[in-house]
Formats: C-alpha cells, structure tokens, sequence
C-alpha cells in the first residue's frame, strides 16, 4: 500500500511538472495540426522550449538564425562530445529575414519567420543520409518542405563539406558560466 | 504519517529535478567565483538554460547576439505582454565577435565571447534607471563592467531611444508551433 501511494504521488508530481512545462504551447494541439514531414519525421512541438547552442548569419540571402538543441544535444555540447554527436540528438535552426532595428541603424533583427529545420541523428535509422535525418517546416504554416522523402538530397548536398565535422555547420558557442570553466 | 509521506515524497521528486536541470553546472559553484556587478545584481548562473527571446547583429562593431528571456520574460513574450514587461523579468544579451564560417563563405558565426549583460525588470526597485536595473560580465573570466554603480548611466543612455518600448530593443521573434497560433 505505501508502494502504490509512492508511486501514486510520483505519478501526480510528473504530471503536474509535465503540465507547467507546455502550459503555454501544448503539444497535442501543434501535432494535431501540423503535418510531419515526408520522411515520418514529426514536428517537434515544443522546440521553442530548447536551450540555444548558436547563432548564425547568412549574407548571401540576408537571413538570420537561432540553433537551438534537445536535451541530448545540449549535454553532449557541453561535454565537448559533437563529433560524432550522440543518437538521440535534435539539432534546430529556427531562420528569418533580417530587418534593420528601426532604432539603432548599425544593428539588424529578424523580421518574418522564414522555417524551421532540424536535424536527428540516429546513426542506424539515418545511414543512408549520413546518419541525420532531416525536416524542415516553412512559414507560418508550418508547411513540410519537398514534395517527397527524395528533398534530404539538398540538404546532404549542402552539408556535405562539413562531413568531417559529423554533417554540422554549427559550432556550440562559448557560455561561460564560470572563471574555472 | 500519510500527509508527512506525502510531503517528503513530492520534496525527494522536485530535488530530484531541480538535481537534474543543473547537472551540468552547478549554480553554486559560479556564484562562489562571480563577483556581482557594483549595483548589487548577481550573475545569472543558469542563464544558458534560459530560453531564446531573438538574436541580433551589430553591422558597426561585428557582434552577433542570442537574446534570451528567464522564465517570466519567455511568459510575457509568449502573451504579447511586453510594453511594459512585468516585474521579475530578466533578459540576457550573449555577444561574441562575429567570424566567417570556415565551410560556408557566405556566413557568419560567433567566436570569441565578449560579454553577458542583463537587465532586471522592477519598476520600484530599478525607477531611478527607467525600471531597469543593468549589469555585465566581461570576457571569459565573466569581469563585471564597471568601476562603480554609475556604469548604468551608460546602459540608460543608449537605451533612451527605445524609451517607449519600455527601454528594450528587442522584439520577440516570431517562433510558430501551429498554424492556427
């Protein structure tokens, strides 16, 4: 009986942490009604919830962009352990069009959501795509890019120079949280 | 005895979690060695498990930033909350020297670490600097900036032309998890 009510209460203080953490975004109601994309990948519905792990900027189409990572991407980060990366890893690039800041003319901020991308890597499920599996979602729609599985070819295309940093442009910027760090 | 159970149940589960989220960088360590700036305001050691607000890049002195939001700033963002933002909000602006991705000649990513600055929302506390109170830490070895409290004369300065948007430049960026949001 006291292992039931242990386990009883542990079940209630999960779920009431589960449900303070998608309070604002629940999770049930983006997959209802964003598609997956062609390759069975589904949107991750609170990506938003990710810690960051970079920024970047292209200047050849003036877009602007925040890589944030799941959880196992964040430890294997700050462990320093990203080549390869961990299976389990979820890699996000969240991009947009930059604007100039209308108060500060040096400084440019983004503007519309352009997608959101991401990578999972699963070294088996994935090998014949490096490893990574890949989805993007476009526009406020969230509309899933590629008529069918064969779109991850651009995006092996694009990553192929960075093969020998296990298929990742992104480099985890420096955070310091500590003078011994 | 049930209610006393009870009780050192829900305890040992949320030490537990609070065990877990800072696993990685135990926040007592970073406050035994990081000095709070001169006005009082300690460094936020969690801050890399904070959530991502927007970035933004300084085309004058090639700096990229992450801004990020504590929990009470990403709350607000998500309502639209934001003019004013309410009182327990902190926002965090990570900069590093911008540098051209060594894969993708028309990028550009972080390097060096310049700098973490804050700013704390309480209208009481902070009126005398616009309901704001400011700080930074400097370099790797997170120096805060400053010789004395009058630091944040500058801060103000540089903030007054977004005095009307309660003294912040940034905009929320627009981060979709359902079409329908």
């Amino acid at each position: 009986m006291r292992r039931i009510h242990y386990l009883a209460t542990l079940a209630t203080c999960c779920a009431l942490a589960s449900a303070a953490a998608f309070a604002n975004h629940p999770p049930g109601d983006a997959k209802a009604s964003v598609q997956p994309a062609s390759n069975g990948i589904e949107f991750p519905a609170d990506y938003r919830d990710w810690r960051v792990i970079s920024v970047s900027h292209r200047t050849d189409h003036h877009s602007m962009r925040a890589i944030l990572g799941n959880d196992v991407a964040i430890e294997a980060a700050r462990r320093g352990e990203t080549n390869p990366w961990p299976d389990g890893t979820i890699l996000g690039k969240v991009v947009w069009k930059e604007g100039v800041e209308k108060d500060w003319a040096a400084a440019i901020a983004p503007q519309e959501f352009i997608h959101a991308e991401f990578m999972h890597k699963d070294a088996k499920r994935w090998a014949a795509t490096g490893g990574w599996g890949y989805a993007r979602w476009v526009g406020d729609g969230l509309k899933p890019y590629g008529k069918d599985a064969s779109f991850a070819g651009e995006c092996v295309a694009c990553h192929t120079p960075v093969k020998g940093r296990d298929w990742v442009y992104t480099t985890p910027a420096v955070m310091p949280t500590n003078p011994a760090h």
